[in-house]
């Protein structure tokens, strides 16, 4: 088994802010992490990106490069992470993530992050579909 | 028609100098991506990004976020274009950029960039395969 | 607005018999077939198809060409149809369907068929990550 | 290393006939496949598929379930080997190729068939991009 550890917009733009809903969820990822860097198992951050051309209304924010698109402080550094970019829902949609974990010979795939119910879901489906094993840690 | 320019590994990592081979090209650029402004005619730069994962060899260079990886001063500014990275010799290779032009409602690609016998042609046969009309500019 | 009707999975394979659970639904689908006909929408048959290496244990019916995966006799003819063969649990899955419906000009998806909460709604994220309006008919 | 053959377009309305141009062709691709098949190599045929809606003009023959879409009798039987329908140039367009090769655990390709200089061109370059190792057969 070759897993990598996934998680899921946990971005500045989403305001995880202490206190705020679900926010104990972070401390638990910032676990996970920290396990995967021990183990030696790579960690692939992948957040949402949108573009102004992409005319998705109220969800048009986190545009490149920006503050709102990156890795809330609680889970850097980010150095020796792999920053992927999501441009819909799921973790796989138009980007390199199943490209990249090929190239790491990644077969089973671990899944954090936020929203269990939308964006986690949606990305297990895919990874199901590029049948990596799935687990959601 | 809905076109779009798509100039593709015009990137400082390529080492574009003036003098150095088919610099020429580089002006010749300078003027299209002008009219296409002028016209109201989206600009896209592919540019080629690798990670260390990849296991390319000599070719991983040109890292997220790197100066290598940028586009050329002499084709600045890009405030107002689009920049997507491609992750292999095409430009549609394992990134957003057909989900991109179908937001934007493309139809029609000029290419333009480097090298012509090698990411422009290919990125010609892929664009061709999701069926946009193809120029080479 | 340019629509076409997707039908899931109505295949020999899964057995659909007058009395059976759910059954009702193939009266309302050919409705809704005759509907799009007599409209000039077209339909499109999206069916699974499993190959001998896919390892899918129990999963793994329905092969290229069997009466399996063939389209139910309720549902024909199906010769001004289209039949695409999904790969998953998805629509979209590892096939044909985005190109083909981006060949006939097709902005909108009107999806029936089953199971609503399983391949129906895995086409509808599907569906949605390419941009098509999506309606479940 | 776990290979694979890939034979492509050589199907029954491209008109290979004894004497007809690059006719040779077959008899060494009918050598390849047996000894595929004697040391358990899996091998793939991928011929060409066009379904009415896809306005390619001239191109529109090979639809679904044809004659002319079928692998010539030289090669059969097929039985124990996998067709797949590409939907354009590239041998990995738009079908399960890719899935197809990763569920058999794949990681060389040895491509065979016509034309060298389009369809075996371009499925190399497909197989490059997604990291398959590439022969020329």
């Amino acid at each position: 088994m070759q897993p990598a550890v996934i998680i899921l917009d946990m971005a500045n733009g989403y305001h995880w802010t202490p206190g705020s809903y679900g926010y104990e969820l972070v401390a638990r990822i910032r676990r996970l992490k920290d396990a995967a860097h021990a183990a030696g198992v790579p960690v692939v951050h992948v957040n949402s990106m949108r573009r102004p051309s992409d005319n998705l209304g109220t969800r048009a924010n986190m545009s490149p490069g920006t503050e709102a698109a990156g890795v809330i402080p609680e889970l850097h550094a980010v150095d020796e992470d792999t920053i992927i970019y999501k441009r819909f829902t799921g973790g796989f949609s138009h980007n390199d993530l199943d490209y990249t974990l090929r190239t790491m010979g990644v077969d089973t795939v671990c899944l954090a992050g936020a929203s269990t119910d939308n964006c986690v879901l949606w990305t297990a489906g895919e990874a199901d579909q590029y049948r990596y094993k799935v687990a959601h840690c």
